[in-house]
């Protein structure tokens, strides 16, 4: 089956195809083996090259892994996705800086007015930094599956509440939390159908 | 050096993680070697399994392969932007669907209350349009290096004008232009800094 699905006309294995995309899935459960912040501090050393707009790097992970931070955690997530997020080994809150102008002296150093294009424009500056951040997530997301995790991306939690509750006082605003572990059982559903290609792809 | 920079704790290969993310760059000039629709649907076919929220989808690709085509993009390009379109091989626009919903019916069958959620609600509905889309962009930038080509990511577009031009009556909404070709000559400036691990990950 996989050697059926396996496209020679890309420059990347069969293998790196299937860990990445075709074999990868969301995992609703894991195994209880551990999964160490160094390993996702791998993930984030490679998945930092991924570009961004003006090299804006607006990610941050917030890797939530004590009792403690759990349930900090556990009130904010929605009711289906509570229990997930307790037993997962591990639980990345992915936010976006809406502040990533004040780097970008240091990240865009060709271009020193970098910066002031986004002085006083915050509706701007939040698009921005939620746009770049989704597509660092992306990349993220590869990562995990790169490190040979399962990750299982929720967007059913209170985004006022989890900033509230470890983002007071920055500019961070939370976008993703993701469970991040080994497959358990029955960690998924069958797959899901895509979209064909002559529905999503157009040419003029 | 390459090998240096090669995390072996990763499952994915050093090769592919140098195609994908070590050694892939952002290209701002192509050589005139051609790049074909059917490349660009390896690609989708690739990373469309890729996850999105509810299985959502809404990344839509518009291929500029044409000189009518080309024509018409390049008013709504930014003026930096323009040569660099007009020369690339094949450009890409990436749109989101803002109407997505009306596709959950086939996309999430088990949940058949999943379009209502999304009726009369149309900032909620964009917002979800949008983070989904970018998060495929991700998996999509990733897709064409895996596919051994180059990408040169562009935000400097009049989004109201291409969608004028390009998606008028319909729901889609232009999130990014990309061009994608094979790097030419002096394809890329040095490589400019990433966010530090310490900057990026926090633990709780």
């Amino acid at each position: 089956m996989t050697s059926l699905m396996f496209d020679s006309s890309l420059a990347l294995s069969e293998d790196a195809q299937n860990l990445l995309f075709r074999e990868a899935r969301t995992a609703n459960s894991f195994t209880n083996q551990h999964v160490s912040t160094d390993q996702i501090e791998a993930i984030y050393e490679l998945v930092k090259f991924g570009p961004t707009a003006m090299n804006n790097q607006p990610l941050r992970l917030l890797l939530v892994q004590s009792d403690e931070g759990r349930e900090r955690l556990a009130p904010h997530m929605s009711e289906g996705n509570r229990a997930k997020t307790a037993i997962a080994p591990l639980v990345a809150v992915l936010a976006a800086d809406t502040d990533f102008h004040d780097r970008l002296p240091e990240h865009f150093p060709h271009f020193p007015e970098a910066r002031d294009m986004f002085v006083g424009k915050d509706d701007f500056r939040a698009g921005q930094a939620e746009f770049n951040a989704a597509l660092q997530i992306g990349y993220f997301i590869v990562g995990v599956r790169a490190a040979g995790l399962a990750a299982g991306p929720m967007g059913g939690f209170d985004k006022e509440g989890i900033d509230g509750e470890f983002f007071a006082g920055t500019a961070l605003k939370s976008q993703l939390v993701v469970n991040i572990g080994h497959p358990g059982e029955d960690a998924w559903i069958d797959r899901l159908p895509r979209l064909a290609v002559r529905d999503a792809v157009t040419v003029v």
